[in-house]
């Protein structure tokens, strides 16, 4: 029942996942009466899609914590539970961010050794792609929650995206060791004494250099800084629009440019990269962006069947239990 | 001496200033050997340029607070001096931004009311232009400092950018007033008692929407989201470049791209804005991008001038002494 467009798009995702990854089943959890004629509609009527009823939703505006305890039948709460419940594998959900983390956490509980779940988001950058750990769930972190934060992205690098030894990088406002808060130094200092790869501070300019495959942050600083992204790309297809509209062939250069911009933004749509991974509940959640296209949620599907594959959470219990890393 | 390209493009600089802007008159400060046969050879020999000489620089990775102490006959601590001494009205420097910050906080103390400066930077938005504070002068500030901030802010808007009654948004993670962390919260309700046009929380993503002309946020993440900035600019124009290129048809947008590029890319320079006012010193000091061309060296020149010329200090004073603004 999550995202904007809901519940068509998520029900088209799913039958798209179902279709080309087998041995997949998609339980979708909502407001049986609408999703029914839509699966219907979608002619998809196979055994690897079942209906889990939920009778309330929770909306993108409303308060985290107090819906999740209100709301015991939104699709967001259920969902989780059947997690906990061993019902299913993992969850997804396009909707009320806050809400996922804090339902997710309330019904799953965090893995042994964490202490804050966080918010990954795969970015593409000039060399390939990095990894962006908090975009939003932990606003006021410990600096050993974001060291928590450097073990899980490492892992995820490592087993999901298939990239041995990935660096690791912590923004600040400057390159040089002495940058930074007390909160960034102090943190900085917790990564150099890890076993990770880390190669030091990385600046906002880093983004999307691919400085560093991993880049650590307050899910506050790293909220703003996503959301400078998708907003930069918007008003730079603007501006260029106007610009090439006053000249002749310039018209020609934007007609050209439509499709590459489309491409360019889907590049750089993290959705495409199949969600965000909720990361260090005890369990496989992963969030989709409000905008989520269906093939987004095929994608998304397809990342948390890889994290239930691959053992992900074991194997970030695995990492936390080497001492060395987090000492 | 500071910036990447100098001394010669802030001497071309200066020329091009004194020779478009009647009754300015520019004092080099640095190394007259290098200066001097320079301005020889951007052949100006009028009376509007002179030296100053200083036998030292402070360099882009020194530490500020050491440096600004340590080189007394650097070129930045000798350039705040003569405006401390009435020697000059205002100061320019595209050199290392800590030390500008550092040095001109020494010699020209903070206005009345004013407990940290902040620097502003002047950003195109779809609707126009907007003003963002702080962006690296104080990246551990108090509320009091934010709404500090919105008041000058207010001010520039109002007397240097021409802007009257200019909305003031507070950049957080969310549009709801409950969002943020604690110290976000408590500057939001500094801010909705003043008498500043406070629209409330704006997002990473209003950076360029034009949502509220001023906005203010910490100089810790205001780097960061400046810095994003640049960094999706360039990569975007890789990305098109990659798949203009792989058509045929592209090959000719991307010809036709490159100069609308070129273009969008001095849009979004702040040096083209005549570089970014620290405001809040005793005086008028513009900071320049380490990258300044001679056109954006010459437009600071212009802002100072305005910023003296239209009494902004005096104007900052006379806001802070409205009670309702700051209580």
């Amino acid at each position: 029942m999550g995202g904007d467009h809901a519940p068509e798009v998520v029900i088209e995702g799913a039958v798209a996942a179902v279709k080309e990854f087998p041995g997949t089943h998609v339980i979708l959890v909502g407001d049986e009466s609408r999703i029914a004629p839509l699966l219907k509609k979608a002619r998809y009527n196979g055994p690897d899609i079942s209906l889990q009823p939920a009778s309330e939703v929770i909306e993108m505006c409303e308060s985290p914590a107090n819906s999740v305890r209100r709301k015991r039948d939104s699709s967001i709460v259920v969902g989780t539970n059947l997690v906990k419940e061993g019902k299913a594998d993992a969850f997804f959900s396009a909707g009320n961010t806050g809400a996922v983390v804090c339902a997710a956490t309330l019904a799953l509980r965090l893995l042994p050794g964490i202490e804050r779940p966080g918010i990954a988001i795969v970015m593409p950058s000039v060399k390939g792609i990095s990894l962006i750990i908090d975009v939003g769930a932990n606003i006021d972190p410990k600096p050993v929650q974001l060291l928590q934060y450097g073990i899980m992205a490492d892992v995820y690098m490592r087993y999901i995206l298939n990239k041995p030894s990935p660096s690791v990088g912590l923004l600040n406002i400057g390159e040089e060791e002495s940058k930074g808060t007390d909160f960034v130094k102090e943190t900085y200092e917790l990564f150099e004494k890890s076993s990770l790869n880390f190669i030091g501070n990385v600046e906002g300019r880093d983004l999307f250099s691919g400085k560093s495959d991993i880049i650590v942050c307050d899910g506050f600083v790293g909220n703003v800084a996503l959301k400078v992204s998708e907003s930069v790309a918007e008003a730079m297809q603007i501006f260029l629009k106007r610009h090439l509209k006053s000249n002749p062939l310039g018209l020609l250069g934007a007609l050209l440019l439509k499709t590459s911009f489309s491409k360019f933004k889907k590049d750089i749509d993290y959705a495409e990269y199949g969600g965000a991974p909720l990361l260090g509940v005890d369990g496989v959640v992963i969030i989709g962006h409000g905008r989520s296209s269906a093939k987004a949620i095929k994608n998304a599907i397809r990342v948390s069947k890889e994290e239930v594959e691959r053992k992900f959470n074991e194997k970030v219990i695995e990492a936390l239990s080497h001492k060395e890393r987090v000492a």
